[in-house]
């Protein structure tokens, strides 16, 4: 079943389910943290052997301790690193023949160049020595279900760990304790939680590969500040798809602050968010916005597959409490989410207080069934908090179908919510979070199969690599001192030739006239003729270095910039796939017969985005763009064009 | 100090303090909800005399019952009527000289035309009687520190409810107890909760009024499905800010299903959200987002005033673990919120896990003072979970000083949030929460005051209305046929007359030479000259059936519909007014210097957008646009003009 990379045989083991592990830096002060693994393997009961290592000491909480990895008399799978000397406690590990070390200690690439260059060291002589590492930076590993809570995160002091079928990978470690803590709260278990640091060596992508594959994991939530690999997790992603689990990713670094905050804090780009974005739907990623729908989408996506929709989605939302579902009526039509019901009428199925448990299921059932809608939503008011088994019954008691059926609870009701929870139901807190999760469920995607394209040739010129492309240039030519003969027919536009942001330095002159020729001044000009469409686009292309190739379409002159009105995929595109692009732009709207505005050719416009496309074959074109590409009745033309490449 | 109209005396004391209430339509059967009132009011120790109303018992749980409310032997303050027969219980009302009676019946403005006409019927009889009504459709009545729990909102079966500076007007009774829920979970406490219902006599304003009046709320928040009666919840709002107490708005109808629902709701418009936006701010209301903000963002206001700043804000972030901190920076940074330290590098303050809780609130303090801030807010992680006094100390340690200082807590963490509500500290339990209250707080604006304005001059056509109000019109005539005589210099444009959407239709040709004249077919032609300027603008006023009248500014062309890129305001506004709308037009850039583009007049731009806004002087224009209005280097002009008056 699973495509892509074999995973390590024996990693997933020394991760999860270490017969044996090695504390290296254990502290008998209950008061540091680094004392904080040894206790709370033992309070949640771990099943194998701790070996406590600290030179300084004989005995720490009764159980013997070493003063050297190499001093443990036993096999070991797994060792955590906490002592400053990483380097010799790596030393140490392969010399015992362990295969795995998770590194708490920081000051690698957490700590600037100087951290980022001993951390390339310490990768380097593991790959030598074959002892995999986790982090450095890393909080360590929970596996719930397996009782193996090695971990400093202080949120495993709690007595209990609720046990599911969720599993996470985080980049943060306190994120790591947040989401746990959060779900533990309202009954919304985990199996297992990697906080991965630095990922010097194991990194998300290959985390996500060990959960496809990992029998007690249903659906996998990312926590991301930044995307290190993104073919390795794109791979991963498509390979837990192909195993029927969902993965949801939380993403900072939206905002400039939180890009600056995520890159001090991880060392690594956090990259553009809207390629991101392209990125995460190309590879099936659920996107979810809202901190809170990464703990509560989960057991809306547990068990389904993306709807790729192409119509508005639906939600059909029953309540005894007109004014309870208000909110999130209201809410889920701002996400773009029609509601519905079969009267249609009415934009919910309102019971009225006096529906019985029977009734209320009923309904439910028949909404389930019904054709109309894509997922139902009940809305729960105040029983949800004072009568919550009475209140959730009709909702655990109905039917499951492909089809989702989620609640959102008005008051403060943790017990209904945790009663959902046990039955694996979405329950939703807030409104906003409700209507984020249905919006991310239904902007889902399968992933997207990148089409092989015929290779670019090179060049130097840009007009030449669309010329190459079969993308129409304007009629130019080059007119020279002195005395600038050319054969274009007036009136004509005059462009100083290798001058950026030409407009803004008035290096180009629009309609001239045979008497005002040459207008600039230049030892050579560019001569075009002057065209004129219906509108204008931009099209681009970048090879991201997050992301990697990126094309793009938008409205022309100023609007792409001015209200970021532009459609973004991962490279290449099919005419197809950027005639969908093109949809999405508010501003090409004046092409697609808006207010009686004549038709401008989009399939033109959509077999040059994907033409332009085609760059991501060629590894040395870093960015190029098209702008304006002219948009006419039949065709289109580019009339400027910018490429830059890496030597 | 209290601004506007007097509110009438008793009124506050019959509602919220009546000596004895009658529950007319109170039930024995304890299934019932018309038997929650009497155990309510017991349960939570009204100490008023209580009066259950019904024909059939002898005796309700153990009390006296009364046939009529005519046979009560004693002074009635307060009635709730809980009975089908409204009319005969209100007439029975006036007989025994209650001066208030709650209605929780339903069947009036929320059940059809048929309902309306029957609550139009039963306003008109209670104003006869002298009898104040609260709802029909009401919950009624909730006064913690009154001990008066005159609801049937099952939110009060909690035993002990939180007691708080926080007052609730609510046109929706299960939110009532949504929020009274919610609050009381994490220790944010309510003086007064009112359920207002269908507001057929007591509104939002009138409350909103009593409780700017009333000793124990110090800020007063609104759950709104509508807006019904605009000037007097103004008036009451300004009042309220005299009374330095801030209110604050959730208002639902934001989507189209929202307000379909709400409207189906309420019987009543959802209004305009953009219009009911500028509306709140101009009376100094703060407007939250999302739900949850509505109950959190109370002690973030508490004893503050607007900061009208104009530029954008600026909170101090400070942490103990950056991972944690990261979702709320980032989420601040979309919400357009600049997050700040001291050393203007990092955008947080990350003192580390070390950190004692004295070097934490030395640093808070610090940066309470620190002029280059505008908030101090601490981000909190798992210590909020595990050792939440701790954690908390440093903050509830702090000195209060005019700042605001708050905290987020990543974990799960209701006794720090407790803690924090205790002391009258904003707490957040989510970082979209968080942002939300930060920005509503900064968006807070010092209630407007709107201008006196010169009377405009009636008049039926459009661009005589602009030339008397001082805005230039181009220069135009008609030409009629047979000959379509004219004295504008060509090219010229054409216009059909008296035609909508001319452009849509075919009616508009521009740059019409000589030769081509009159190219369009009919009897009578408006010719005007060809102007071209450096961009087109919209300016639009209209007499808004919720707000009242407000004026627009945006971009001209299809990108004012397209991006729905406008600014708008209650009308009037100054000239300096105008130019602050303006410069919240993304599309107008290209007038202020955008890409070292020519720069327009922006000033008569305002000057014009002033000049429109005098519209409101006259009550017979409903509706009015100028489409384009040419903005040149000097000057502007308007082109296309159109008015709408009613009879």
């Amino acid at each position: 079943m699973a495509a892509g990379k074999a995973v390590e045989p024996g990693l997933a083991r020394a991760l999860f389910a270490p017969r044996a592990v090695a504390l290296v830096g254990a502290s008998g002060d209950a008061a540091k943290n680094t004392a904080r693994p040894q206790r709370y393997l033992r309070k949640h009961g771990f099943t194998g052997k701790i070996f406590p290592v600290n030179p300084s000491r004989k005995e720490i909480f009764s159980e013997p301790c070493f003063a050297s990895v190499r001093d443990i008399p036993e096999a070991v799978d797994h060792a955590l690193i906490m002592v400053q000397d990483v380097e010799a406690a790596l030393e140490d590990c392969a010399k015992r023949g362990i295969p795995l070390a998770s590194v708490y200690s920081d000051g690698f690439a957490d700590a600037g160049p100087r951290g980022a260059e001993r951390q390339a060291c310490l990768v380097t002589r593991a790959r030598a020595l074959g002892v995999r590492l986790l982090g450095p930076n890393s909080m360590g590993v929970i596996d719930i279900p397996g009782r193996l809570a090695l971990t400093v995160n202080a949120v495993v002091e709690m007595d209990a760990l609720p046990a599911g079928g969720t599993s996470l990978v985080s980049q943060s470690g306190t994120m790591l304790g947040t989401l746990l803590s959060r779900g533990a709260a309202r009954g919304l278990g985990f199996a297992k939680l990697v906080s991965v640091g630095n990922e010097a060596d194991l990194g998300v992508g290959e985390l996500v590969e060990l959960l496809a594959d990992d029998a007690d994991t249903r659906v996998i939530l990312l926590f991301l500040e930044t995307v290190r690999d993104a073919p390795r997790l794109a791979a991963a992603a498509r390979r837990a798809h192909a195993a029927g689990k969902p993965v949801v990713a939380y993403k900072l670094g939206r905002s400039t602050a939180g890009e600056a905050l995520a890159r001090s804090h991880t060392g690594a780009l956090a990259g553009s968010d809207r390629a991101l974005d392209a990125y995460f739907r190309d590879c099936g990623i659920v996107r979810v916005d809202m901190l809170e729908t990464l703990l509560e989408i989960a057991p809306l996506l547990l068990g389904r597959k993306p709807l790729d929709l192409k119509r508005k989605p639906r939600v059909a939302v029953v309540t005894t409490t007109g004014g309870g579902a208000a909110t999130v009526v209201d809410r889920l039509g701002l996400s773009g989410i029609e509601t519905v019901s079969p009267d249609g009428e009415s934009p919910i199925v309102d019971l009225t207080m006096a529906a019985t448990p029977e009734k209320y299921r009923k309904v439910l059932e028949e909404l389930l069934d019904w054709q109309g809608c894509d997922a139902v939503l009940a809305a729960v008011g105040s029983s949800a908090q004072f009568h919550p088994e009475f209140a959730v019954e009709p909702i655990l008691g109905a039917k499951k179908t492909a089809k989702p059926l989620a609640a959102f609870f008005t008051p403060h009701a943790e017990r209904s919510l945790a009663l959902l929870a046990e039955r694996g139901i979405a329950g939703f807190r807030t409104p906003e979070a409700c209507a984020d999760a249905f919006a991310a469920y239904f902007a889902w995607r399968t992933p997207r199969v990148l089409s092989k394209v015929h290779p670019v040739k090179p060049n130097a010129d840009a007009f030449q690599l669309l010329a190459s492309l079969g993308i129409p240039v304007v009629e130019q030519q080059i007119a020279r001192a002195p005395d600038f003969t050319h054969s274009i027919p007036y009136p004509v536009a005059v462009k100083l030739i290798g001058v950026e942001h030409k407009t803004e330095v008035g290096g180009v002159a629009l309609n001239v006239d045979a008497k005002a020729f040459p207008v600039l001044k230049g030892e050579s000009l560019l001569v075009q003729r002057m065209v004129k469409g219906l509108a204008e686009a931009i099209v681009g292309y970048r090879n991201d270095p997050v992301v990697g190739p990126i094309v793009l379409v938008g409205a022309g002159g100023t609007l792409a910039e001015l209200y970021q009105d532009v459609a973004l995929e991962l490279a290449p595109v099919s005419e197809d796939e950027a005639m969908a692009m093109i949809e999405r732009v508010k501003g090409l709207a004046v092409l697609r017969g808006y207010r009686n505005l004549p038709r401008g050719d989009v399939q033109a416009l959509a077999k040059a985005v994907s033409a332009f496309s085609r760059l991501c074959s060629e590894e040395t074109i870093q960015e190029a763009e098209i702008n304006p590409l002219i948009v006419g009745a039949s065709g289109v033309v580019a009339v400027d064009a910018l490429l830059v490449t890496k030597e």
